[in-house]
């Protein structure tokens, strides 16, 4: 069985090592990392991995969105198996979000090497662009316009904070790699990406592995609550429309509405607060919150679509910012996970994923699923985030399992 | 008697005219009022207004921070009655606030001039420097120095937005003026400032004017509520530190201390909110809010001083911002102004001023009092400020009414 030993050739020191020299691209403050999406931190960790992995014997192409595609070829021409993340950080991120998925990928592939496994398909390891989507918005952009190439176009557009469009910056990454072939979407037999899992609750459980059934879907909304901006001293509180004690009425109807739809798998957050015209001694004529609502179940998402504006209190005006859908993994990708985790001989959860990843895309293209490390105190987009060294060769050690099996499928 | 004639003799179209002409330097967008203290338009209003009351036969002086002093002789040579407020606005104000005051001071100079009244005791009309404390912190600046002269060397450093301190505008101020002599501050028979409700009491209950009392006492309140930011989509509910639900559960123990205290008195608002770091999905790791809590009562507010702190939940830190006691104005002055108001054939109400004024220092310098005539919707800093003309004619007849009686009384 060639996956077993796949999995007995990851070798840790490697692993950390890769992680080391990809954190030396465009190093952030307090031990963190700033490396946008397609700014020179990440053209420099570009160059180094088309380098390291073109002298492993693979072919790497990109496409339209600077997504790269690094193959090794397997004995059967068919659709490969891929595996990936991204490179590029938030702009106080860490060293291991979406970083960690591409550096375990690459340690697969020199664990094939070093065990002479020559897999049925071949493996892609997978660079997405800008998943971020801290430098150009949308975020999860190349995976994205991988699945979807017309979605592009739309894209191109759209500037940085410097008022760099993204169709430059990808124009300039084609400049820089002019060796590179573009390569049109192809199918693929499955896609696996490893990730931090960016919350607590591998931590907690103590258990060092999660096989992600799903993605939650979201929905934004934002409560605006009209009042009347008055003096704090003159204005007797009978006299009030106070904008600010009206939008504290809102927030225990939509907690409730919350929990009676989710129960115990309830996420409800009232993250932005902007109050007008925020002074001490003023009252509040306006206060603008926006609630974000998760959950794995489209008809929950649902029903908390049809029953929001009418559990508000008059005064109110709510309105959807966004949107998106559950995802769900494909079971017999779970099935292939979860043999990789016991092939681990460690313990693993089933999870499901708050934030969004590559995977999410992937899914609506190809058979796929993702597999989670802890995150310790579960912080991520922060420079205090850490996995145990163990935890991250476990994690690698059951891609490399999983992607060999996959590889040898018919 | 003096004081009828003096009351007949205010000329409505006078007063508007007189309001008109001030209400041209630095006029706002909207119809509303930019001049902020000493600003160009502040000194070009002063000019005007110096030249036309010296016109008028009275002398004019001023002091260390620039407050003017105009006074139109008695027949002896006693501590002066003192009327006046400020012609300073907000940088979005109306053309009320303090300029009513002013202006109705200066239509009853006209007015003892027309029924060619010569008080016993000197009037003087008195214009106190930056009494909103926009452009220089803090407000009510030239009446507190007046009162205690020692402070201005602690204003002077204090600097606006563009950088220029507030002795270098004062410098400025004696440069444009230089015919204008200093005076050391004197002692005064009483002062009477007459100013627009900035509240909606007067015009709810449909009295034309009110008597005030006294100015509330208030204590200026941040909270900080502690929590942990965290991502909204990977952190179960169980697992988080929200430190906007901390913030929510403040907010009942504050009011019910402030109704326990005050009751039907209760003044309680929670103006300013901070959340950090304010992003859709990112649970608060930081919520700082204010509450203004005022009262006439010192020992309410001291009961709500010791009190607060207890009612707060772990987690949260309170400091005290700033704090000010309640003023109570003199008796004898408040008897001569229901008398006044009693003149005009008009209804009054005892009232009590929930902002800040002027009268608020002098109340520590002498014999004080207020009047007060109805604001349109109790709106004030804003350009829509305002009083019915009959209104602002009725507060300068019952002004002209005390100012005579008081300057009669040996």
């Amino acid at each position: 069985m060639s996956a077993p030993a796949a999995l007995a050739a990851v070798r840790a020191e490697r692993l950390h090592s890769l992680l080391e020299t990809l954190a030396g691209f465009g190093p952030g403050e307090n031990g963190g990392m700033d490396r946008q999406a397609l700014s020179e931190g990440d053209l420099l960790a570009r160059a180094w991995l088309i380098e390291r992995t073109q002298a492993l014997g693979c072919r790497v192409w990109t496409d339209g969105c600077a997504n790269l595609f690094i193959r090794r070829d397997g004995r059967e021409d068919l659709p490969p198996v891929m595996t990936g993340s991204h490179i590029d950080t938030q702009p106080s991120g860490g060293t291991l979000d979406g970083c960690y998925g591409v550096m375990a990928g690459l340690e697969c592939l020199h664990a094939l090497e070093d065990a002479s496994i020559r897999t049925r398909r071949p493996i892609e390891l997978v660079v997405w662009t800008n998943e971020e989507g801290s430098r150009f918005s949308p975020g999860a952009m190349g995976s994205s316009a991988f699945v979807e190439p017309a979605r592009l176009e739309g894209y191109r557009p759209n500037r940085d904070a410097a008022g760099v469009s993204l169709g430059e910056a990808l124009d300039a990454h084609a400049r820089r790699f002019p060796g590179l072939p573009q390569r049109a979407p192809i199918a693929a037999h499955a896609f696996i990406e490893l990730h931090i899992e960016q919350g607590p609750v591998l931590e907690q459980a103590g258990i060092p592995l999660g096989v992600v059934t799903g993605i939650q879907g979201v929905r934004w909304y934002q409560v605006r609550c009209k009042g009347t901006s008055a003096h704090a001293g003159t204005t007797p509180m009978s006299m009030r429309r106070d904008a600010l004690l009206l939008a504290m009425t809102c927030l225990p109807p939509i907690d409730a509405l919350a929990e009676r739809l989710a129960g115990d798998d309830k996420r409800l957050t009232f993250g932005r607060w902007n109050v007008k015209p925020n002074a001490i001694n003023t009252i509040a004529g306006e206060v603008v919150f926006t609630l974000d609502f998760r959950h794995a179940d489209p008809a929950v998402l649902h029903a908390f679509d049809a029953s929001l504006a009418a559990c508000l209190p008059a005064d109110t005006e709510v309105e959807c910012l966004f949107s998106h859908a559950p995802t769900t993994f494909h079971p017999a990708v779970l099935d292939v996970l979860e043999q990789a985790c016991d092939a681990t001989g460690l313990a693993r959860l089933p999870i499901r994923s708050g934030a969004f990843h590559d995977a999410m895309y992937l899914a609506g293209h190809c058979p796929t699923g993702m597999l989670f490390v802890p995150s310790r105190a579960g912080i991520s987009h922060n420079p205090l985030e850490f996995t145990e060294p163990a935890q991250l060769e476990a994690g690698t050690r059951a891609l490399a399992w999983a992607l060999v099996s996959l590889a040898e499928q018919p």
